[in-house]
């Protein structure tokens, strides 16, 4: 019987991205026999401007028992001064502390086709493939206490707190462990142990839990400011980093960026496996609402498009399916279609619905 | 009459690209009547090893009392496994903490001559110039309560607390804004006030003192994610970034890379104006000790020999003596020596010493 998807396309590019998906689940389920019960719901500012809040509860009822979750993008600069509590990016962060969906996977990898795209030098992003797993229910982002609070001078006092308890490092460490076992078998972990108490615990449970289970793997340790900087050095050194909720955020951010592509990597975000022996999952891609080109036609449809492959892949089990949307874009590639975002001279652009209608031919 | 200048060489490769300052120092003293009172104390490891401390109240007292303090570098892989407060990184936070060194000034400038040495495209890093300003005595780094605790069941939770003030804020933007007029008239203010109460008052104060006291000067925001992938994709588009102390720590390192030449490159780190009309203030080199290459003999100098230069000029009002360095520091690399870290092909390597008295023979 049918899987049960759940679509949030979000705000900004969300909606116009998703569209392209939209036309490749058609088709799969024409010819493919692809079975998908799907429901569609609105989040961040798209929901704010109907229900006044940027999720319902309902929603994430409906995303706590569908079988994947795939999430465009939120974020609006028309509500970035509204209270703290009606931010759309609270979207996400409910999403993701309510569904316990604590490790963001997100691959930092050059598609060969676009070197030129990278800011780095050929010779330093030649063959970047990279994984960076980043915590994402626990850390600085839902620490206690937290606010803004006055003082009686009048002045103010902003306040947030990072914590982390072994268990929470332990879940995630695995997921790396895990995940370099079927890729180089290396992890490297990332704190400030030298600055964090937090960050020294998790150097410590990191590394139990390495001699424990994973004594086969490569472990090495370092610090978040020469993360960054290695990052831009030599970041083929890497294999799979993992890092706490807000060095993941950075990290990540800056590891795709240096593929070029930012508009072409997918993310998955998965929950611990449940009684049913499957995990909660959603999937997005790693790009935001990006609000300066929204509306325009010009976004690049293929991170939103290869995250619907990923699902398909970790939470449906279509590789076959997965694979034939992987195998589409690479062709779309070669034949040299561009969106602005990934453009270099001899190629030819494209806007957001040629792109996916490409994809889709192949 | 005499300057007086603390001079704390630390770890690693600090005692050895101190040794070339010291050729500098005794040179000016014979040849441009520079008159230093110079005291050298131990900090880091070297302390540790010595008195149990990674520093001591009478040095910092010392710093207090001198005109101006010239530091190496701390960190040592040695003593990575005591406990927390005997980290060698102590020297460095309470040297900030106790002199209220509360604005550490990082450039990040291209030299010319290293363009190579760069692992982003030349087209993309030409002309790089750009500023960071990193509160240093607040934020994640000093905010309590902090700590590891041992919960009932035996497992354990690590705490760090992000704390900033309304006026913490403020004098750090004071510091960044008066840059800013003195170059292209620029600020970017660097948060994460979609996700934290303390990024959203971060925002909103230096929103404030820019309109009360700072109309003439542009002013933007950026999450720190973001900041991190645009530094990659187009550094060029900043002048200055003002920042708190984690995101500037993650931020400065990264910026100080996409130079090519961390070796090079020095800071400053200044504490408020005094009743005397003189501030405290800290020089040292952006890298750290390099354990992996100390007592080599390899280690670029000039990033220390440049913080000296930094020292004279904005410490001791010698500005002449500061360009007579900088000119030799530049007249060197024309000439087309190179320590290990800036080598490119068809360069001259040399060492540390040949380094820094060819710097002197200039
Ligand atoms: C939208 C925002 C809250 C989110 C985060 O900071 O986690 C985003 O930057 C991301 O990385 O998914
Ligand atoms: C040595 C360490 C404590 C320090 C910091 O994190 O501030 C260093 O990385 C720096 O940036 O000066």
């Amino acid at each position: 019987d049918a899987h049960k998807l759940l679509v949030l396309a979000g705000d900004g590019i969300g909606p116009e991205v998703m569209r392209e998906v939209a036309r490749i689940v058609h088709w799969m389920s024409a010819h493919r026999g692809l079975k998908l019960e799907i429901t569609e719901e609105l989040v961040g500012a798209a929901s704010l401007a109907v229900h006044g809040v940027p999720i319902r509860d309902e929603v994430i009822e409906l995303a706590r028992q569908s079988d994947a979750v795939l999430f465009g993008s939120v974020g609006d600069p028309a509500w970035s001064h509204v209270s703290f509590d009606k931010r759309p990016e609270v979207a996400i962060l409910k999403l993701r502390k309510e569904l316990e969906l604590f490790a963001n996977l997100r691959p930092a990898k050059l598609f060969d086709a676009l070197i030129d795209a990278s800011a780095l030098k050929p010779e330093v992003v030649r063959g970047l493939d990279l994984m960076i797993v980043r915590e994402t229910v626990g850390g600085i982002y839902f620490g206690e206490p937290r606010g803004i609070e006055t003082l009686p001078d009048g002045s103010r006092r902003g306040i947030n707190t990072e914590v982390y308890t072994t268990s929470e490092i332990e879940r995630v460490a695995r997921v790396a462990f895990d995940l370099a076992r079927k890729r180089d078998n290396r992890v490297c972990s990332v704190e400030k142990c030298n600055v964090m108490e937090s960050g020294l615990l998790w150097k410590e449970v990191v590394t139990d839990v390495h001699k424990r289970e994973y004594p086969d793997v490569q472990l090495s340790h370092m610090l978040a400011d020469n993360c960054a900087m290695q990052l831009v050095r030599d970041p083929n050194q890497f294999d799979v980093i993992v890092t706490g909720n807000l060095f993941g955020d950075i990290l990540s951010d800056l590891a795709s960026m240096l593929t070029g592509s930012l508009g072409m990597l997918p993310s998955a975000t998965l929950g611990p496996v449940r009684a049913d022996g499957k995990r909660n999952a959603l999937y997005e891609p790693i790009h935001g609402s990006a609000p300066d080109i929204a509306g325009k036609g010009i976004a690049n449809p293929l991170a939103q498009i290869l995250s619907f492959a990923m699902l398909l892949r970790y939470s449906l089990n279509r590789s076959e399916d997965a694979d034939l949307i992987e195998t589409a874009v690479s062709n779309v590639l070669a034949s040299g279609l561009r969106t602005a975002d990934i453009m270099s001279s001899g190629m030819a652009r494209v806007g957001t619905e040629m792109m996916g209608q490409a994809v889709l031919r192949e």
